[in-house]
């Protein structure tokens, strides 16, 4: 039955993550491989109910696998948290043919699958698509990887001038609700402490850890903050609070931003996006509906999206540990 | 017993590999943490004849988690092979105070570490340090994550002026015996097509795949070929074969080489091997010898040395389908 | 009355080289700029003799600043070399109303460009765009800069493996007639070797120079060979040799090719390509032909393209000096 | 009589810049091929006071070439602009047999060195070290074209997600008194607008720019802003004004901070470093004192300390109208 399916629809949304491109060029070429029309949706959600559509053969995503960045559009949409906005999506879907959606994103881009989904009845297989690898139900999301290295590379910057300086540093990266970025980022980099939202190391033991670090001679410190630590306050509240209590550090703060979604995807997350999108492709031929496909211990598998969406992915408390033994 | 251990000895030995100095760093500061006195071992087994030790403290370590290569050199030791050597070695060892080794290398010096080990009862304990990622007992070796992201950033040069051209070209990588490097990297560069050791897919079948590459309307087309590939023509043969059989190619040929055992780990490398080496001083403190650490499932676990040498890391043949379809 | 130019065409030709599509697209700004129509060629003179052309307006340049290759693409044309050929390209122009070229590309390029500009009195002017740097009337060429980044950055890593087993490499990177390539990323590689064409070393004295450099303590040694040195052995035999006469030495060899021709530009390539662009649409407008903008002494001049074409861009002298003294 | 100097002292101060490392590599050594002997200071004028100093022969600068920070480190030293602080620093020098020093910095750091020749008739040689190109005598700092490169490639990667998302980004680069940075990394990466501290653009012409730049069809448009920028209001002010006043944008701000200073310096800077420092030492032993090393019409030519200091580098006008052209 399900294999009656002829059209599939793709499309990204939510902030955009390096291997996008490489996830839409898979499920363009795997449905290409399954003779499954293919049509790129742009803007997400908002492009739906536009019906801003374009069909999508295999050459239409050449060159694009190193591409950072989606050649789709992202966007997010109010309108399609109406009923209204929904209805003219389903209408727009319906003429153009298309009975089933890849939808590449983040949580919220799959709570509004989910939605669709219910009112519907349509089809939908999720590709988790954002750096901050908040996601349950995969080790990776794509753009993970990418803009861990380009957090190490940055600070590996960084590094080269607090050393010829002597100086502290507060480096800020993306992760409001999770640490994975920090916390991965903050050990390839080096870093002599790290803040994240999954645990509040206290003011005290921070001045604690930069005494440490001082006495035990080091010349320079990089302490490695995530957007939505619980230290209680901003880094550069925090950059004022260290220079009060601890004269002797000349503080500099840099806030990373929106760098960290851009930029070639390391060849991890591009050999990712492909498998991720052959198995979203395929699924859907094989009657699925309503669930993400995710890395889980190097194999390809599907999670239901509820479960993706409510679930959450657990930061490595072995890492704490490793951080913490790096910095003797 | 095992807790009496006071002094533990490092080495890197074989083809040395982006995430190196990483791991030496995470062993002396493992060592320091537990207060074990730590000894670097310059130039692999060969330095341990000749007694070429140096006492490492913390701060040997600074800064160098994000070079390649390694600051303990590494070399190849016929000596070590003799009886002769070993004893020499052993002997260095035991006036320097040294009660077990962490060897950082790949499967030829694990393999003199476990003769060393059999014959003076001495604990080892590997750190699997190779670009090749052909080691059993781990999903990934130190260096094979950073070689196949520059592997892929130097193919995506070659297909800037490939797609100007519209050319062919090969492109040889390493992997004498695995094919890790050339599929994973093959798929990330969006190769039109893979040769690895673990299959022969024959003249006829790539001359087949490169018609059909053409037919589809590419404009240029790159063939990634591990070292060690099985279709009995090496690169430049291969080239000169393709041109006579399809004249309407212009090959061109590319042996990417050494630089791809080079250059600043990627994130996963440096965090990889800080918990590699958390793990294997804190295994010989347990008590154990003669393991392996390693990543299994996302956790860092150990393999019987033996098995690990013995044991052949295989290819995801899942990713042959993925790269097939993805030239659809 | 030059000013009754209504539409211009650009094309690239010969070898790629990054910073083309920056060049290209400031082609086209500039022509919209003026309100002045323009014309992309593909396929360099071969997509004149095919009248493969299309309209290219501001927006159809957006995002290729930072893009390798040539959008326009670039092939070699014997068909060119005819008066029938070349026919064929004017009466393509004539008919889609093309009345003057830019032509980005090297020596070759512009000899074939005068020949036209000859036989049809076509107004022509030059864009100096290939990595040898080898063209008179600039000390730039478009792409020279990237491909000397890239070059340092591959020896960089080869450094890495080099110094960590104390080994010998020779490394070749491109430059058939001309050494600056080889001369200026060895000296920014640290090389203690440089062999170029526009001086016979002599192996004697390359022997000389590697003990010198063994002598004074050196780990390791890089030795950069242009492809058109005069040593009279190609890298393969060189080695050979040295491993003859120098048998403490392990040689190993790396050919950069092909990966020195993409890539995305430098700055300076970037806005060297903008401000040449402008220039050459604006010197048509003047009335201009049959001149190369170029790079001198920091200003945008031009030469004429007979002169550009026979004469020789030097290597400066100074530079064999300053590679000699560092080698110290 | 100048050939009678014996010993030269080498210090980095101010700010660090890329290339730094190169330039003093390219001292030690050129004092060795000479035979004279050379003394690093550490952490600058500072260190003078302190006495830090350390011989420095041809070896002990093996492998900083390619490294960005300075292996002397660097400081501020309020002591230095003493009296009783210059003499503790001369007497330091004197106790060590230096006769002449090498300062590599900007003009601050050259102003203390010229406060000191007037005091003792000490002679000295500067070398331009800082990103920001803002010193006379020369047409490139060292540093400053790594840091260009720097600068595209991190708004490359801010590209890549404002155009997924059609934003306006604002890029606050380095630069408080000299637009270099900000008008060539600005046409380097495609910027729709540029603010610099050389002239005032004025709010008003800032939203038609934008607004133009709306019009003309653009999906996204990045601003590349000078930290000395003119137009009255930071960074995060003038965000706030652009979208009260066109609310159809939704802006975000990168701050790129002191992730510019560091890294790898480009070829140009490696290789403009080796060549200052072999002019520096050169000059010293001609008996010159007094003077800047720098580059103009790519020759290394001398231009008195003073000069350096009072003159101004002018930002090339030219460049302005390219900018403006570009944005057609």
């Amino acid at each position: 039955m399900s294999k009656t399916i002829k059209k599939i629809g793709v499309l990204t949304s939510g902030g955009d993550s390096p291997g996008m491109n490489a996830a839409i060029r898979s499920v363009v070429r795997t449905c290409a491989y399954h003779n499954i029309e293919c049509i790129g949706i742009y803007r997400g959600y908002q492009g739906m109910i536009e019906g801003d559509f374009k069909e999508m053969g295999p050459r239409s995503v050449n060159n694009i696998i190193n591409k950072g960045g989606t050649i789709l559009k992202s966007a997010r949409s109010k309108e399609f948290m109406t009923e209204e906005g929904r209805k003219k999506a389903h209408s727009n879907l319906s003429a153009a043919g298309v009975e089933a959606l890849v939808v590449i994103g983040g949580d919220g881009s799959f709570t509004g699958g989910l939605v669709f989904n219910k009112e519907y009845d349509f089809p939908i297989i999720g590709i988790p698509g954002t750096i901050d690898n908040d996601i349950y139900g995969t080790t990776h999301t794509l753009g993970y990887d990418t803009a861990l290295n380009t957090v190490v590379e940055v600070i590996d910057k960084i590094r080269d001038t607090a050393s010829s300086h002597n100086r502290l540093f507060f480096v800020e990266v993306m992760g409001r609700d999770a640490g994975h970025i920090a916390l991965n980022a903050g050990i390839g980099a080096g870093a002599e402490e790290i803040l994240i939202p999954e645990e509040d190391l206290g003011l005290d033991r921070l001045l604690e850890s930069l005494r440490k670090s001082k006495l035990s001679g080091k010349s320079s410190s990089i302490v490695v903050i995530a957007e939505g630590d619980k230290i209680g306050k901003n880094v550069f509240e925090l950059k004022d609070y260290v220079e009060e209590n601890m004269p002797e550090y000349d503080v500099r703060v840099s806030v990373l931003g929106h760098m960290q979604r851009g930029g070639a995807p390391s060849c991890f997350d591009r050999v990712l996006a492909s498998r991720l999108g052959v198995k979203a492709v395929e699924s859907i031929l094989d009657g699925k509906s309503n669930y993400m496909v995710g890395l889980l211990n190097d194999k390809i598998e599907l999670t239901p999206l509820e479960q993706a969406i409510k679930g959450h992915s657990q930061i490595d408390r072995e890492l704490l540990r490793v951080s913490d033994i790096m910095t003797t």
